[in-house]
């Protein structure tokens, strides 16, 4: 029997006690386990975006791009976290959206790999990955196809000589499923194909080894573990020996070689760097800047320490209080095999997620009947753990979810 | 002899005095006349965007995306600025950096129509206007190529069947040069080609007609005249006849017609909204919603008097009182033919731009000899411009501008 006080045992021994102590502390006495879709925010965020604001915009104006680093902030910020990416420094960088910095590597690596002609993906793979698969390959035609599979399983029948990316994100959405990174990749590399990973649902809540375990594209959301803030800015991330092969896909003066010379012609940026696109939002940025100082300040096996503390706590948790009152865990067992958040079942899934918000636990729903926890190692405390599930177990037990007032099926 | 007591008698009848009230007061006494680019800050930005932090991402965290109007805020900025467009209210959204935005939509209105395979654009285009249309063509391959012209002279010989997409900068970056869009789009369409326009150098300095003169793609910054902050996001525009004939280039989940319905397989979003990718920033959306409500406030015809009035008061005091001292206006001399900024030349422009700084007026400076001053109808006043050509006056009468201090040469 897992107690309180054992949570606040491992609280004590926490590494990453003094990052969580710069997060800011919310209004209401709120644990928010929706870290999966939008993390918390570092305490000093307004006080750097208020001096952005005075100090850059309303005084500096345009001269910003010269007094402040805002034009290094998106290889600075990629600094910062490359540790926990496992790859090079200058290996990644901030820009764009998600959605649009996948459609720029997935474009870019279906080029280098011309002329294979077929992207394979999950069907069940995060919505935004298979939309920018399926309109690459309407936009460039010529053959060029999507093969989707089922899950893991279904990937050595998959590959063929045709295949010029796979596609993947390392964590479902959903179940958490985490796929064996350096092992698919080998599956992937021994038919030729290059390996693309969506990390947003891994990183920033577990560290992990791109360049070691052989991926060759990856990006990932500022928002969720990284705490980016809503929105933020999204990482993207080229294998050194891909990075001089072409031009990026989206030619924009930020990854030109020069970016203020103003030459009438294209020529691309050093390295990963070519695809920076567009001026970046400044104010996105700086926001951003606040949490990257954290990552920082990280070493990837706290992370891991931290991520697998929390997870199997939690696990263990569900199945000690609330096992008995129909939930039931549905990520995977093996903690190797989970990704940043836990997925369980339960029958009245949607209102229950209703009553736990009423009841100062932030998750979020999935229908059928699913409801994720999302586990930030920087943010969320053992003891945090500890009361979500006391509270899931009262909602459960007294059964106040049955009530009319919470009917309403959160988004 | 116009004289100062002139521009505040000009000043007492500026129909855009109230708005002009609503911009922070920077700590110094500066006249900034870089609105070309990077704007004003409106007061209340830091208000705003303090609440979205501890109301929205502190508090709120992912219930933002249903508690506030964070989903919707891409299509309401858009509403606000339609009409200074001349465009209707559907027909615009706000996405993306402008590169971004240039890539999405040329890409769009080259495949629309295949199989022509040229883009016209300008050798002197914006460079980043030309970079995005060459990455693209490098992409597409398959015969696709740019020709490039050296001005409005040069587009008739340039035009045939070949041409998919004429792609201009309404106003040359340097010159202010700006382009008779109703002419320029019947030459254009005469010969079965699309109209693409940049109009980063005049949203919201100028008041445009892009239906009625029949632009078919239009795309525009957020951070120039527009006052929404530095790598504000960026607005595109695709004519209502053109918005249903295919799917986005980058098709994101923002641009599904569903966007949480999390559905497998991707379907656009009805008209110009598919073109959102993924998740906006939305520190920048509202940022930006600051000044987009002080666009709805005004009236095209009084945006369009205010900056009349202010470009000929610039060309007229810069002849007057800086004419026998070296300066020489570049831009047009027909004020139709003028986009947001006015140029001048002058022997020693770069010092003479850096001096202009130390005596409190921001301009920008291009090499080889010409300085931008760029003349924001919403934040700017008769009096400023009085104040900013004295200033010049008084550095190029004393020569201060020789002084060693102001050798070095402005970015």
């Amino acid at each position: 029997m897992i107690t309180l006080s054992d949570c606040l045992e491992l609280d004590a021994r926490d590494p990453l006690r003094d990052v969580r102590a710069r997060f800011a502390t919310p209004a209401e006495d709120t644990v928010y386990l929706d870290g999966n879709s939008l993390g918390a925010m570092p305490a000093d965020v307004p006080e750097r975006v208020n001096a952005l604001l005075l100090d850059g915009w309303r005084d500096a104006r345009r001269r910003g791009w010269s007094h402040f680093d805002w034009l290094e902030k998106p290889w600075l910020l990629g600094e910062s976290l490359a540790h926990l990416l496992g790859v090079g420094a200058r290996d990644v960088v901030f820009s764009d959206s998600t959605s649009v910095n996948l459609f720029k590597l997935l474009a870019y690596g279906w080029k280098l790999q011309s002329p294979r002609r077929v992207i394979v993906t999950e069907r069940e793979n995060f919505p935004t990955d298979v939309y920018v698969a399926e309109g690459l390959a309407r936009f460039v035609g010529d053959g060029a196809q999507l093969r989707l599979i089922d899950g893991p399983d279904d990937l050595p029948a998959a590959l063929d000589g045709d295949v010029a990316v796979v596609y993947l994100s390392h964590a479902d959405y959903r179940s958490g499923y985490r796929w064996d990174m350096a092992a698919t990749n080998r599956l992937i590399h021994g038919c030729g194909a290059l390996a693309m990973w969506d990390l947003s649902h891994v990183a920033g809540a577990i560290a992990v080894e791109l360049e070691r375990d052989g991926a060759d594209l990856a990006v990932g959301c500022g928002y969720k573990y990284l705490c980016g803030g809503p929105g933020a800015p999204s990482w993207l991330y080229v294998h050194p020996r891909l990075q001089h092969r072409d031009w990026p896909v989206i030619a924009g003066w930020m990854g030109h070689e020069d970016v203020f010379a103003f030459a009438q012609r294209y020529a691309p940026l050093d390295g990963v760097r070519r695809h920076l696109a567009g001026s970046p939002s400044i104010l996105a940025n700086v926001a951003l800047s606040a949490a990257a100082d954290l990552w920082k300040s990280i070493r990837p096996e706290d992370l891991n320490w931290k991520h697998r503390s929390l997870s199997t706590l939690m696990v263990a948790l569900l199945e000690q209080r609330c096992g008995a009152l129909g939930v039931k865990v549905t990520s995977p067992a093996d903690y190797d095999r989970r990704g940043g958040h836990i997925a369980f079942s339960h029958p009245g899934a949607g209102s229950v997620s209703e009553a736990l918000l009423a009841h100062g636990v932030v998750g979020s729903f999935r229908k059928p009947d699913s409801i994720r926890f999302g586990l930030s190692p920087m943010a969320l405390s053992h003891a945090q753990i500890w009361t979500a599930v006391d509270r899931l177990a009262q909602v459960l037990q007294t059964e106040v979810w049955r009530e009319p007032r919470f009917a309403h099926v959160s988004v």
